[in-house]
């Protein structure tokens, strides 16, 4: 269950920029390519002729040609054109509201006529001469919520990352969840403590000692359907921690957009914008480098994770006050999916 | 849903002349082995004893001995023998009417009292010195009748094939359907074109000039229950095209034997019969491996086609023109369908 | 269907030395680890907190760590603590009798209540002078009785290990099945016949001659619910066959504990123990070497057999006089079954 009124991340702009992409999203099988002058659109990946799945043609003069017997496929879901045939009758298959943003493509799954892209969710760090970005991608078997969970109770950092970010304070010092309307914040200060060795990477990216005490903070905010932003960052010690000059502290935001691909897998588009040294590309190399290692060790306890949950339906999970950031959010996610679902019967 | 009582390619020769093999043909499982004086012998792939595999066993003096306790089956599926048993009692499989004949295994996995030798489809080019053969196999996730749809449409090469045998000219040169009996043909005459890589080579091998205008034909006959011979050359122009006399053109037929394994997916026997300069086996291998390489291009498209058409069950396909040779094949299949049930439900 | 109220051999004790183990046993998810002072434990493989395996964590002073957020799980199922958390009311998860003995880690995967760790079969051959022992496990996708059945029918080595412990004789010579209680035997005894390969090489191996004929037997003995103990051996013809002195046969146990994963597939832990040249740790090698090899000869039978009984569930199997082992043994657990079914009943 996810909602699908909303915009979801579907893919990054070079994935598209050779030959169109097939994916799936919350369920949808879509063909997205670059229509007329460049701008991304995304039909259905199934050519009304015979099936097939447009991702496989190519684009012709900002036309989708369907790669088994030529269909060319409009930005709207209408076929154009097809070398020797009538094509006004043709059946339309679905477009889909879609958009390229912050460098990402932005799709909306759901009702069309409801999408609106002011709502798509502003990233300040886009092309922006003080910070860098970096990030990738990866697929998982597991219920986007599960990621959800992850990202906001990140005491887990302590034991699936204990080589890189984890350290025994972010178990002994309590988070602070918090709700203002649907966003959902954790955040968690841990003073006086030593970096682990992510950080003290960072640090010397910023060109700062990275054997002093430093204050460190994680703030986890949830906005629907399934982002996290995680504010990261560690200061020297004795500068104002998360208020410190820039100079004094290693300063990050963690990119996570979490796109549903079916009820029990994601494509989980990860990254970090870091507000420091910005032009050192070599340092957004190590950091995504980094980065990606780190996030690839949660792959295996999600996926397991998500079996177990299967094997035994009928188990009530606690929800300790690490938890609360996961709770909140999937409360929210409910009132989605019960807003969708009245709409859906009122239209019936 | 698949004709039964028909006889279908099971397998090429050599595919039985070491050891037995084990194929599933229309959903029946069955063992293929050389049985007394090296003729074949087909049964289920299941032997009465403990129901092991025969195919994993060897043959011995015609029989096709288990390879788990020794039972010696014959070719009426009947046990002959067992080491200290007596075998009179066993159960009997069921045994396939099967034959060997042109370079291929043909079996009728249907009602073995209505299996005439006489039926399977002469192949005029088989061991003929005018001609030289060569062919392969691959395993495609489809309904069978996804490849008889692709085969009786060659617009499809324009696209899936562009840099082999496809050429603009195929899509806009229209074909003529016609049905006679239980056979489909759809031809295309393409006159004064340059010929694509695949005929060039072609033209070579017959040594003849390969950049000069040629005609060009193709000439699909479907016959039941799935096999689909291809004409296809060109002539250099001016010499009566598809007329011409062997000298000024490059003829063959491709050969496509198409069996169903199950519902979706298929045994595809493919192959190519040239009539010139049949005594080239360097020309020969050169062709199978051109031809392979081509008809490989189709395999993604088919299965992600056979996928969406599942997706989406209850979507209407488009039956252009282009398609018509599809469809008139699909009609003859249906006819044999229902005949089949008309049989059943009688007996019953 | 399987006997749940019975110790199963689980795993060998080395692979619980270094890190958790996540196996499933008669459908029962368990992670194994080593609790206080070294001595093994099971759990249930779900951590209370959000469903996690356990068997990701580590184990620290005697208690299993979540690996994802730290919960510390006690050799009961029931949690000792978690950072930051009082654990008192957190559910307990399923603890499962678990025993080390004979080198191998058993576990009673049903009502903990019925069990009894001295019944767990007494191994004579366990840490004793006279002997040695090396083993292997393989996962085999198929119903464990299919293994006993193979077990307590040797015929099948004539055809399926037809180059290393195969021979005729094995197939002129009648076997003999008693039942003792939940005892089955299927014994055969070949007198004067030549050893095959690996009898050579045993041979050899206790410095004896293996170019002379020999009296070989093997006396399969099935104990519930799913251990195959077999004494094999060859002994120098005009000594006493089995009872002949040790210094002229080669005398050996094959050990054979087959444990249910689900219903159609396996763990098995295979070995020979031998009562030769004990101290050889060489010859331990080749023996295991050759051993391995040779029972990898089973898993392809095996797993094509299970598919086959899957596709024609109504298919009657032959119970020939060879087979009477196995369908002893089956007779046993059917019993068992039936019992267990009659508790369960009772209870409910």
């Amino acid at each position: 269950m996810y909602p699908k009124n909303a915009w979801y991340v579907a893919a990054t702009p070079n994935e598209i920029d050779e030959k169109p992409l097939g994916r799936t999203i919350c369920g949808e099988k879509i063909a997205f390519f670059r229509g007329p002058e460049g701008v991304v659109a995304a039909v259905e990946n199934f050519c009304p002729h015979r099936g097939a799945p447009l991702s496989l043609g190519y684009v012709s003069e900002g036309k989708l040609v369907c790669g088994y017997h030529g269909l060319h496929m409009g930005c709207n879901g209408k076929t154009v054109s097809m070398p020797g045939q009538r094509v006004q009758g043709f059946p339309a298959v679905r477009s889909y509201p879609v958009e390229e943003r912050y460098g990402f493509i932005w799709v909306w799954p759901g009702d069309a006529a409801l999408a609106d892209k002011a709502t798509i969710p502003h990233q300040e760090w886009y092309d922006h001469p003080e910070w860098a970005f970096g990030g990738g991608l990866f697929h998982i078997a597991c219920d986007y919520r599960l990621m959800i969970d992850n990202l906001m109770d990140l005491t887990h950092e302590t034991y699936v990352h204990s080589t890189s970010i984890g350290q025994k304070e972010i178990d002994e010092t309590p988070s602070k969840t918090t709700v203002d309307g649907t966003t959902v914040t954790t955040a968690r200060y841990m003073d006086n403590v030593t970096p682990p060795p992510f950080w003290k990477l960072a640090l010397r990216g910023n060109n700062l000692a990275d054997d002093v005490p430093v204050d460190r903070w994680q703030i986890c905010r949830f906005t629907p359907p399934s982002n996290v932003i995680i504010e990261v960052g560690v200061a020297h010690r004795g500068h104002g921690g998360y208020d410190a000059p820039n100079e004094f502290k290693a300063y990050s935001k963690v990119i996570d957009f979490i796109t549903p691909e079916t009820e029990t897998s994601i494509h989980y588009f990860w990254g970090m914008a870091r507000k420091f040294n910005p032009t050192d590309k070599a340092l957004t190399a190590t950091i995504r480098e980094g980065q990606g290692k780190i996030f690839s060790e949660d792959l295996e306890m999600l996926e397991l994770q998500q079996k177990n949950l299967l094997a035994y339906p009928d188990r009530k999970l606690l929800m300790l006050n690490i938890d609360s950031g996961g709770v909140q959010a999937r409360k929210i996610i409910d009132r989605m999916l019960a807003e969708e679902q009245t709409a859906a019967t009122a239209k019936a």
